[in-house]
């Protein structure tokens, strides 16, 4: 089967296009990290509940510097993780001929327009699938509940591979006060275990 | 498993559509015609080469002068296919909870835009899933060579379930002339077979 590479945050929706993509491709996860010291081992951890391969990988030097110089400027942040996410997509580009990420239909952060997947595709030569874009919220969490097992909480209590909590601690190092760009009751999930649904496709 | 009502034309993208939903659920095939004594046998050997159980359904009667007024009036095909369209899938959500159809990423038309989906979500009660809308053409063909033995051809030689071809001989039946109407060289395709996938997922 064709490989994809996918942008993986431990999260249930990213966990879900990995399944789902499962069934056609061989699906390797990706994590991206700004600091290399930085461990994410309950994303890890979820990449071995899906039993598939899974890889952290760590932005350019720098480029931390100018997510959070995007954030302050703008005060909301839409526009550096539009540009995070990008990076991400772009840097698996230069390892895969096909790239995927868990984008849900009317997600608004990260979300590439049509005509910047278009322009995607052609420039770095891939293919790029985002599985869940046709699925509903009803439909995600009624296929959620049945493959997976996911706790919820907050950004800084689930230690998934949200860029946010990353940012977050290292704008506190640099007594930056994030607290009126960064929403407060931000929800987020992780994955930590599969269940074996009815088909038998546990791997 | 949840039970989805999928739009199927017996083409190639609804048959993909199909076969990655059914995964997850258990898919039922509906093809609309609007002549109730219209036969579509190769559309009916295509759901069978599927192994999924399908349906005839026939519009209201009276539809199809609306669908010709439409198509006259515009002199192009696309408002008239969205409307007939947008009428399958409210039949569709009067029987289903969950509908589906082959949408895929930059069709234009038969397209629902995210409001106009939200709306159809909510007003009828249901969820409307559309697998392919997160792949581009590129993984179609792939998966569709892995999966599908399909024969492609323009639409007066292929009989799919495609509403053109039955509207064309509706309006050559009433001597209105289409051709300035529905484009020369619009190609379409009809399943007539299904490989045995590497996954063993043959049903």
């Amino acid at each position: 089967m064709m490989k994809v590479g996918m942008l993986y945050s431990g999260g249930k929706d990213s966990s879900l296009a990995a399944i789902l993509l499962s069934r056609d491709y061989t699906v390797e996860l990706n994590t991206f990290v700004f600091n290399p010291d930085r461990e994410v081992p309950k994303v890890a951890a979820a990449a071995e509940a899906l039993g598939m391969p899974w890889k952290k990988r760590t932005f350019a030097s720098g480029f931390i510097d100018e997510a959070i110089g995007v954030l302050v400027r703008c005060g909301y942040p839409n526009e550096a993780i539009n540009e995070i996410h990008r990076r991400s997509l772009c840097a698996l580009a230069q390892e895969y001929e096909v790239v995927a990420d868990g984008t849900r239909f009317m997600d608004r952060v990260p979300m590439l327009n049509p005509s910047e997947v278009q322009s995607f595709e052609d420039r770095m030569g891939v293919s790029y699938i985002r599985p869940l874009l046709g699925f509903g919220r009803r439909e995600i969490t009624r296929l959620v509940d049945r493959m997976l097992t996911v706790v919820y909480g907050e950004t800084p209590m689930i230690e998934n591979g949200d860029y946010e909590a990353e940012i977050r601690e290292e704008m506190t190092q640099r007594g930056i006060d994030w607290s009126g760009i960064f929403p407060e009751n931000h929800q987020q999930s992780l994955v930590c275990g599969r269940r074996i649904d009815q088909v038998g496709e546990y791997q």
